[in-house]
């Protein structure tokens, strides 16, 4: 990550730690628990969409940042169910136990679920700010529960468990993707242009824009899964090969999976050049997903 | 339940069941697992409170629909949580085998994941009504946010959790329970009132209400743990005295609990007499709060 990208997960950090931080009078093992699993480290890409999104729109950083927070309790939430025995059954996450290692499973369902409220709640944080309208409010929080819901997120997670093992296309193999990654990361950008007034025309282009780099981030993290490196990245690797799981680099192979990867951004690029507005840091942003190595 | 209730129930249903029919498209197991739990055979309370709210502010049925059919959607997604088994590992409930008994825990995880995030969305179809102010469904979202999140359901549930087998006093038992049902069932009736635009004075009224009504079903929850018949409820009882839990009964006992349950209704009838409009069904609801046997 370049040092703009860098300064702006910290600010999402300050922000997340503010937000969060009233949640400390409330039973403390809960409030440790959200907080382990918040401050582990993440690279805060989602909520910096949301920032970028908005700064094209004309709008600032702060007008957005409940919505930006929100993003990545959501992200977090999501994160913490994964690992859980039932799902992936994962130990390490960015190099630290998973919450459930540390805390219990009971408590890691519950801090999910916490984190999964306390998004909703984040987000309505943005009626304190004059300039954001309540109707975008409620548009945003459907863009939202539209990416992580059944037809976004958990969709796309339970088409990935109910195929494991099985033969699945090219086609349905990009739906999932579509779903389970790239809803979330649509959802991110989109829900910053809502709130910062985007015209339909605006929206348009920034869904486009979201799709496009939401796919080729999970590509990458397909790629990742076959040729990183564990300690860098700090949890397991090689897991799709083992329950035979259908992804690009498995599909299609590394190379073609690779291409196809930076095509994606380069379409996302283009459509950013037809945004009147400073969309430098997006363009950005939407190169480090292929570039990234961890 | 007396014959208009049961009315309500069903209108509830039938809403409920127009909502997440709008989900069908997706992954059909998730679908059809959200589908099993949701029209498992609840009583509904909780929404209709919401109805009966907004009858009190008059407001229509209608009217508060989605904020009603959010609440049951909570509900459901919190019971499907509890029952895991890392939580209590209920097999049975209402009769019918756990979500997780029928679909699997990981598929049982993300049903509760979609209901919870169901749920907001469900709340913003208020504003499609031209009566609802976008204002007051921000503020109805984090009534529901705050009954539901940590510093209510969650964190009562956590709070019960990490006090089994401890010795716990009265002070913390009333607010172990104001949190972990009382916080759902005020949180349904405020929202009703605040969609219903109610002033501060009605909103404070209600909220009490509120309160002492979900106090008072937790109190009868617990002694029917106790005096229920398994068959009738459809879930497993005595479990609160194997796992040594402090309750009403265990620490006042039954006939004492009996008679706290008792005089909370009565008081939570006295503020409706406070009310301007017609609260005459809300009473009702309160009423069967303990009379109830199931």
């Amino acid at each position: 990550m370049n040092d703009k990208l860098k300064k702006l997960a910290l600010l999402v950090e300050r922000n997340l730690n503010k937000y969060i931080s009233a949640k400390k009078e409330y039973p403390p093992v809960i409030y440790k628990a959200v907080k382990y699993s918040l401050f582990a480290g993440g690279k805060r890409l989602r909520p910096i969409m949301t920032l970028l999104a908005a700064k094209a729109c004309g709008f600032s950083y702060l007008d957005v940042m409940p919505a930006a927070c929100a993003m990545e309790m959501i992200h977090t939430y999501s994160l913490i169910h994964d690992d859980l025995p039932a799902m992936d059954n994962d130990d390490f996450r960015r190099g630290k136990p998973t919450l459930h290692k540390k805390f219990g499973e009971a408590i890691a369902i519950l801090a999910g679920d916490a984190l999964l409220t306390s998004a909703f709640e984040c987000l309505m944080m943005c009626s304190k700010n004059k300039k954001i309208k309540s109707e975008n409010i409620i548009k945003a929080t459907l863009e939202l529960a539209d990416g992580a819901g059944m037809r976004g997120m958990i969709g796309g997670q339970v088409l990935d468990i109910t195929s494991e093992g099985k033969k699945i296309n090219a086609q349905q193999l990009a739906y999932l993707h579509k779903c389970k990654t790239g809803a979330l990361i649509r959802a991110s950008v989109v829900m910053g242009g809502i709130l910062s007034n985007a015209n339909k025309h605006k929206l348009a282009l920034l869904r486009t824009f979201g799709e496009k780099t939401g796919l080729a981030f999970q590509i990458v993290d397909d790629i990742l899964d076959v040729t990183g490196n564990e300690k860098k990245m700090g949890k397991k690797l090689r897991k799709d090969e083992k329950v035979n799981k259908a992804t690009y680099p498995s599909v299609f192979g590394l190379n073609a999976a690779m291409i196809k990867a930076d095509k994606l951004v380069l379409e996302a690029c283009g459509i950013l050049g037809k945004i009147d507005g400073d969309t430098n840091d997006l363009k950005e942003l939407a190169k480090f997903f292929t570039k990234r190595n961890y």
